[in-house]
């Protein structure tokens, strides 16, 4: 048993390879290290007082603020970032100047404290979440007859109108609140999972607050301050050089063109090389190992195929062609290593109960509390502290189960009205099925800061619309099904994200739930106004070459047409393929947890290996760069390394974060870059130079 | 008087302005410092024992080489890269290789030594120059016919032989040599001249060669070798971008489009950011002042009046267009300097020998010598022992002056028979203002690092062709003239960074006067035999669009063509702008003087000004990257600063500098870079998308 926490711990394997009398050294050091040190002398306020009105009313401001910049991007390519940095950084600025024009006027009554702005980003992000998930880009607007026209029906239509979409998003949205309270102290304490986008935003937070006079923490601040303007700065010059598609730093063909098109190439991202250096080596190399296996082997061999294994014919983000694969044999990785890490996680919950039934010292509210605490002893002196606050404020699993069944069961009355085709076992299932891919999406999640909610989108789309079928209406019915799912699992790892920051500056998490449900609340009534006044303001949304192409919303409907015709529209082999990699998956994890911990560090992590399947590798080189810088400073300076690591990395991320914010604002604003830097072959080089001359 | 000599030692005004008391820490610091105190026990061989066979054998080899290199470049950009570095590499790579079989089969005699390395680089410095002031891309290429076909005549042309080229170069290209010895002394040891590129070579050199055990040579060596790794690899990783024209990095409009057409951008290339550090801070705000003021301020002016003051339908490069003001503007400003410090020096010298007469206590050759001596008890250990050994073996100054009046003689009997044009008095009237030219020129590459050789025979092409006159066979006349002008400039510059080398690596300068004679003499016979090949190898060779083009063959023809018509060829109010900056050079020159030391450093120098009235300023803004870059550091650690920051500027630019071999044996070899990066305005770009994607 003892085996089995080392190892899930081990994920983080530099603290738990050290010799005895290295510990007593990094005992000593790692009270220099201290965060929680620093703020030793600040009150933490109760979970009532970090829910201040003033937070709830910056929040309500920068939500709208927010919804607007992420639907211009559902609307205009597809590609959210995340979001969580520039929440945390405005919602500083703002309260911070609002207390100091109070306190200036002495009416402050209350300062401004991290858990309050935590608070203010968490339910940001909860609001802004749904602009995602609310699916304006793909699923949703894939339902309407705009983008039926441009697929081959227009059957299966139904009729945009606020009204329904604000009560649709009230019936789902909230499940995923539910689902994610049972499972946050298994991810933030027990897995220690790392959440690269939540620690940043957390270390940031702590920067701006740190009290004056700490001589580690001044340092750390200056080296945030200095690495956040480089990629601030770095964002900034990349963007005068995007003019166009496929170009500038994130298209640079660094290891030549072939491989770019394989999607192997540094594309510059300061982002993913800052979340390289938190995350540990093995999930990069794994990404890595994902990524040569996938699209340096797999897919050129399956494309060899052509013709054969799947029609020659097909659009190349055609599910019964290469895409399929792609798409399905990835989320056959991932539901693998979830299920196997779930049903581990359950046993052991299981066992813990058991174990505690027995001896009677029931202390915590939740079994595996316990059970976990045995190694408590080894903790430093930050983690001790934050654990302690994490699980005082208790939010008991009896109430979030309740809550879950409860919602549950208003989805299942409401949804069937407001979409005949999709029945009320269909949600059933839907439900039953969702904590564990909730699960593994929170878990992929905290690993690699992926989140892959339309991945689990699309799955319902196929299994709904197939068990509707194309007679009763199964397009839509997979189409509402994908936001039912998507819904839950994005919320699910969105929100565990904001826990883990509130773990790092001691935010309860009862007011980061209470948060949340306000949060989501604003979403759902925000962000089908902003797209109802897009959707107005702009007759061509949606038309290919507009402004506003909504590239998604025709692809999400030709998945789901294609999902009605049932498994049998999958190309040739890919069902079989995708039975291989899902026990492979759970091979490789029972591998990791019966060589023991020595050697499981070596062992690639399916979970992160899946994940470039899809979306190609070149961010796993950005990653494996992080990786690779941190490696090499730990090795000339580990104390300093070590010290100042997450500091820099959290610099690299928040930088780039806050710089989507100004991008987003000359986007809306139309300014565009000036010029486009182009990587073109030798011959069309020769090519356009002529064109260019003549 | 003395203070005079600290304004000229001003350049290097941190050497100047430091308090008695930081004084003695300072002397304290540079023995630590010292790089001749490391070499102290080693022996430094005779001037006759500096010059082995084994040296000119090697350097035989490599010139070959290095001369096929240099007319590549020359018969396709006409642009050549400095080959310094690349020369004393692998001069020490072979004679090492060499030393150390003898050494293991115990037939070494003579260790390899730093002078021997220094020779062997001079050797090849003098013989591959002469492959681009031979002039095969430009001036001499020009009298052929089948440039004059490409032209507007077909009169006045010379048939190529390789007979009367050899003839040319051996009557033309010693004058140099003898012209330099005098300047020697006063441009190294009393201006204290940088020449970056020979400084480099000799850190190279010294590092190369460094006895083991030396603590702060070992970290020179160390940060030499990672930014010599760090400065190759990036020139290779810049070179798979650059297929095409205007592509890779080279062309990036950092600043924006807009100021790339002004040639205001950063070009990324690690030679001139590391000549930056090592050239004063004043000389890189100087180039950058002289790069606004011309192409930012009176181009553009200049440009408005297209039309009025020049006639609108010019090729861009014409001589009586916009390209007539650059040229000719910039040389008034270099001549106007140059003449300031030619007489200044002169006058010096005129006062220091009567000096000297007068209290007959005549000690060293040069009479300058004793004068600047005064200042020689604040010279640092290692400026002592170089300075010793530099002065040591004597060049009589009676020698050089005979050489030069005696080869003068030569060239006026023998060059009137190979070009009849070209009279004895025209060669008279060269000779005699070239000394002040070659001045100018040795002077402005030593603050520099650009020699303006070409820019000096443009000036003869104008002057001879207008005195002979279109009817008299102006045009050979002028082109003919050009070549004894560049011949006689380029070597000056040339072998006065060969002695700045030979100064920090105490070879004798007589040892590296033979090894220039020997060099030059291979080089005269070399070059135009390799040339040859090239001439009867391709028969579309100085075609446009050929593989071998010579750009610029047919711009020298047409500035002789433009020559002959006299000054009233120029442009409008071109001569008066000459005037005024002419004017202007001297009257800087006198504030600098006049001001003191204090404010002198704050005032820029106007030869270096000039530089980019010609060329723009993007390897200008390269050079100030340099001077922040150092300035950063000397802020952050001004010891660390000191010691290492001409080791890392000489591994950057050494880096680079070695890169243009293997990339030169690519092109030669028909290997080819596979992408373009391109950098397109936003509409450009549209259009090519349109373009590719039809």
């Amino acid at each position: 048993m003892g085996k089995n926490e080392g190892e899930e711990n081990g994920f983080d394997p530099e603290n738990h390879n050290q010799e005895e009398e290295e510990d007593k050294k990094k005992h000593l050091k790692e009270e220099e290290l201290s965060v929680e040190r620093i703020f030793e002398n600040q009150e933490v306020p109760s979970w009532r007082k970090q829910l201040t009105v003033r937070a709830f009313v910056v929040s309500f401001v920068l939500s709208i603020l927010f919804s607007f910049i992420v639907m211009k991007f559902n609307l205009t390519t597809g590609i959210i970032p995340s979001l969580n940095v520039s929440a945390g950084l405005l919602g500083f600025f703002f309260v911070n100047t609002w207390t100091k024009l109070l306190q200036k006027s002495g009416l402050l009554r209350q300062p401004f404290t991290r858990q309050e702005n935590t608070v203010i980003q968490t339910c940001v992000v909860a609001s802004s979440g749904i602009s995602f998930s609310g699916g304006y880009g793909n699923y949703l607007f894939a339902m309407s007859e705009r983008i039926a026209k441009q697929s081959t029906d227009t059957l299966d239509i139904k009729k945009l109108s606020l009204g329904w979409m604000i009560g649709f998003l009230f019936a789902v949205s909230f499940l995923g609140l539910f689902s994610v309270v049972p499972l946050r102290k298994i991810m933030i304490i027990d897995f220690k999972l790392t959440y690269p986008s939540g620690t940043a935003t957390a270390h940031l937070i702590n920067s701006f607050q740190t009290p004056q006079g700490a001589k580690l923490a001044k340092k750390q601040v200056r080296e945030l301050g200095k690495f956040f303007t480089i990629s601030f700065l770095w964002g900034f010059f990349q963007w005068f050089y995007t003019a166009g598609e496929n170009c500038g730093f994130a298209n640079f063909p660094s290891l030549g063109l072939k491989a770019y098109d394989s999607k192997f190439y540094f594309d510059f991202s300061t982002t993913y090389v800052g979340v390289g250096m938190i995350c540990p080596h093995i999930i990069n190399i794994s990404l890595l190992v994902g990524g040569i296996l996938s699209w340096g082997l797999m897919w050129p061999l399956i494309g060899d195929r052509k013709g054969d294994w799947y029609a020659a014919d097909l659009s190349s983000d055609s599910f019964s062609g290469l895409q399929g694969y792609k798409v399905f044999i990835a989320i056959a990785l991932i539901l693998g290593d979830g299920l196997y890490n779930f049903l581990k996680v359950l046993s052991q919950t299981i066992v813990g109960l058991s174990h505690q039934l027995r001896y009677k010292d029931a202390s915590s509210g939740l079994p595996v509390a316990d059970h976990f605490s045995l190694v408590s002893s080894r903790l430093s002196y930050d983690d001790k502290r934050r654990t302690q606050l994490f699980l005082k404020d208790q939010i008991p699993t009896l109430f979030a189960v309740g809550g879950y069944v409860a919602i549950a069961a208003i989805a299942m009355a409401i949804l069937p009205h407001i979409f005949h085709q999709l029945k009320w076992y269909h949600i059933l299932v839907i439900y039953i099925f969702a904590p564990t891919l909730a699960f593994c999406n929170a878990y992929g999640c905290g690993l690699t800061d992926w989140s892959l909610g339309s991945t689990y989108g699309k799955l319902s789309i196929f299994i709904i619309g197939a068990w509707a079928g194309a007679s009763h209406g199964g397009v839509l019915a997979g189409l509402a099904a994908c936001g039912v799912m998507m819904n839950i699992v994005s919320t699910a790892s969105d929100l565990m994200q904001d826990f883990k920051t509130g773990y790092l500056t001691l935010a309860s998490p009862r007011s980061m739930f209470v948060s949340q449900i306000i949060g989501t609340a604003m979403g759902c009534v925000i962000s089908p106004c902003v797209f109802w006044l897009f959707y107005k303001a702009f007759d061509d949304l949606g038309q290919p070459g507009s402004q506003y192409p909504t590239p998604y919303a025709v692809v999400y409907r030709n998945m789901a047409l294609l999902g009605v015709k049932g498994f049998s529209s999958l190309p040739k082999n890919c069902l079989l393929l995708c039975y291989v990699f899902f026990g492979g998956a759970i091979m490789i994890n029972l591998i990791r947890d019966l060589v023991g911990k020595k050697w499981a560090r070596f062992i690639p992590v399916p979970m992160a290996m899946a994940i470039p399947f899809y979306l190609g590798s070149y961010f796993a080189i950005d990653m494996c760069v992080g990786s690779l810088i941190l490696f090499v400073w730990g090795k000339i300076n580990k104390a300093k390394a070590d010290a100042l690591a997450p500091a820099v990395a959290s610099g690299l991320i928040c930088g780039d974060g806050i710089w989507t914010l100004p991008a987003s604002i000359f986007a809306l604003a139309g300014v565009k870059p000036p010029i486009c830097m182009k990587f073109l072959s030798r011959g069309n080089n020769a090519k356009v130079d002529k064109f260019l001359g003549s």
